[in-house]
């Protein structure tokens, strides 16, 4: 792809930074965080006890909100492809697309742009490192799943003569050190410093280039994180190896919201929230110190159809949520081997389970995990009142959120292509 | 209710207008409209052979969101009523409060200090005028159900010496004229003009107080007017009504998005989403000639749990709605008495039924109302691929759109009380 993307980055015109244009620039995404998910992130993080309801980190620094809808060929609702496309590139795309447009050609993202100007690049994810958001920032191809090749790009392509990503932080061992390629030796052998244990992060040579990753595909849940959190920790990490006096481009994502809410886990859907709201409440204090950095925060879409409240019930309870010592699904995995599932559940969820579901329990003899599953996650939807609609995607606009320099042009309402537009023009781009 | 609110009112600090103290106030509220309804609205709206998706009258003028959790001894869901209370007098309170706090004290709504500033109030809704919303502005009651009490406050209470009201519009036949009293008849003798058929509207003497009642309890769905609107018809009358030296305040209600979201009626909630934005287009012309109008729309809450899409197809279809030529509630009314219930479906629903549900509806035989509801409904959520939680309420936030003057101040996240507390500001009353 070289020739490529210098050849059309080259035909971009610059104009010279504006005015406005921050020096560092970190565009978070709640991968599947509908406004549903923040509100309820509110109650979950809500001390009952106090008398007033304590705004979150998103309260705060709400500005409007996005529409996702891709391109026409693919109806209203979009992927995270699609919507990431979107989101890096101001091109509304199919479903399936990583930054390429309808006719699958290459669009240039605000992270190649940034890299041209001479700013350091990184992605820090929860995901695979190859998933569909940050692949669709530093990455072009016709298809999500394809993700040797996309893996394979973050080696093979370059903008100008660099890499295109001076930090890559997530999962993906499964990808990057295959029988038919070590992308890790190569990336290694270019100058890249390899990590991969969230622990050794702290180790790290600043300003030289690193690889880190620290599962076969995507980390594990939050709640299976001793700390229940991890995008923090790369987050903060990320930003100490970017910070540069040419400024930096970074891509954080939430990813796992999304998989929480496929799956139709509130329990994890919460948790995830908690990490991503731990990783803002970091960047706002990033931002307090250094004023001159923009910190922009969206969703793609949102998922699961998740509501707060269900069944002609006026009634959330998250206090459910609160205590469990593990993810369903590794309560899940446990349960298939567990002889006593009645007191192996109420020691991980930390509330005693009441006659009905006791009952439900001991009913399954020789459940599969799958049954497992559904059923801790049944107890939870019932005891939180939460409700679903799908295991998909829903086309609900998304809120935007953003704070630092340049922060208020984020305001109203918006589409998500607006909002690499707005990002294109602070680093000089006009159309 | 005369001498307390003199009394309360009297207390209340007036410091003189504010610099930005629009002239005349128009507080719109669209019952149950979660970001789901305003976002679904725009690919109702949509014409699917234009290349663009255009922007809605809400995009136009979205500011922020807010949360509307009520008083914490009902939870984190509200109903209406608190909601309300919340919008009309900043102050949280439990679920079916009219205007009263916790302790069932009156809370002073900004409708009443606007009469007591010298200006004139109206109310024009879809629901009954003595509906939770309407009366949360213009009335104080302990249980939002005492419907015959609050109607008999609209004449009995008094601002100064003024009635609260100048102008009423909207259903209620079934509360002011009863057995034990008639309250039509004690307006009329009051100095009030009655109307009770939408056409008369037009032949009113602009400046006289007017009562306008047009149904027994609500209104006639949208889907069942001949024009598929009345909000914007009683609107334009209100103002007209209102207008005079002073400004005046009047509070909007699209009641019926509330009641198609209980009903998991998606047509419904679509068509009375269009009554509603067609009202909004109404006022954004009305505010681009009368720049110091202030007009503010929000919502007390999301209803039925509404997804665009559900069931992990990423797919939302509102083409299969636009073609109704009345209710489903209407349809299965009829449907009940009809020999031919495909045939007639077909002409009703404005397309040709699929063998599945043919079959669906030949094996209905002698259902009653609620079924044929039932099932008409199932058809037009699977092929819109819509979804529902609940018939209840839900607790996202919801947006804030304004335009005209002040409109700046509801930017970004607020609570719901905050919008209230903001329209006593500019209307001169500090805490
Ligand atoms: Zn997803
Ligand atoms: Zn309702």
């Amino acid at each position: 792809m070289k020739l490529f993307l210098a050849a059309t980055l080259s035909v971009m015109a610059f104009t010279g930074f504006a005015a406005e244009q921050p020096k560092n620039i970190i565009m978070v995404v709640g991968d599947g965080m509908g406004p549903a998910y923040t509100t309820a992130y509110r109650y979950f993080a809500d001390d009952r006890a106090s008398a007033e309801i304590d705004w979150t980190v998103f309260d705060r620094h709400l500005k409007g909100m996005a529409s996702t809808y891709p391109a026409r060929v693919s109806g209203y609702v979009t992927d995270s492809a699609a919507g990431a496309t979107a989101l890096s590139s101001a091109t509304k795309s199919y479903n399936g697309a990583i930054a390429v447009d309808v006719e699958k050609a290459p669009t240039p993202t605000v992270l190649e742009w940034a890299k041209q100007r001479g700013m350091k690049t990184g992605v820090a994810v929860t995901s695979q490192v190859n998933h569909a958001t940050p692949a669709s920032y530093a990455a072009h191809n016709e298809y999500r799943r394809n993700y040797d090749e996309i893996a394979d790009s973050y080696f093979d392509d370059r903008v100008g003569e660099a890499f295109v990503l001076d930090v890559i932080l997530g999962g993906g061992w499964e990808y990057f050190i295959r029988e038919d390629r070590n992308l890790v030796e190569e990336f290694k052998a270019a100058g890249y410093q390899y990590v991969d244990d969230m622990a050794a992060l702290s180790t790290l040579t600043p300003g030289k280039p690193v690889l880190g990753l620290f599962a076969d595909t995507g980390m594990p849940w939050a709640l299976d994180t001793p700390t229940k959190q991890r995008l923090p920790a790369l987050t903060k990490a990320a930003v100490k190896q970017l910070e540069n006096d040419n400024g930096f481009f970074l891509l954080v994502e939430g990813s796992q919201v999304d998989w929480a809410g496929h799956a139709n886990d509130v329990a994890s859907a919460m948790a995830e929230m908690h990490d991503l709201a731990m990783t803002l409440e970091y960047l706002e204090s990033y931002v307090k110190q250094n004023p001159d950095t923009l910190v922009v925060v969206t969703a793609d879409h949102s998922t699961g159809g998740f509501t707060i409240a269900a069944n002609k019930d006026y009634r959330w309870e998250p206090d459910w949520l609160k205590n469990l010592k593990m993810s369903v699904e590794s309560l899940a995995k446990a349960l298939v081997k567990s002889d006593t599932p009645v007191a192996f559940i109420e020691e991980n969820l930390g509330f005693a389970l009441n006659e009905q579901e006791k009952a439900t329990v001991n009913a399954l003899q020789e459940a599969d995990e799958k049954t497992w599953f559904k059923t801790v996650s049944h107890i939870l939807d019932v005891r939180s009142n939460t409700g679903w609609t799908t295991s998909g995607h829903t086309a609900v606009d998304v809120q935007v959120f953003a704070m630092g320099k340049g922060s208020e042009v984020f305001k109203g309402h918006m589409d998500n292509t607006d909002i690499s537009r707005h990002i294109f023009k602070m680093l000089g781009k006009t159309e």
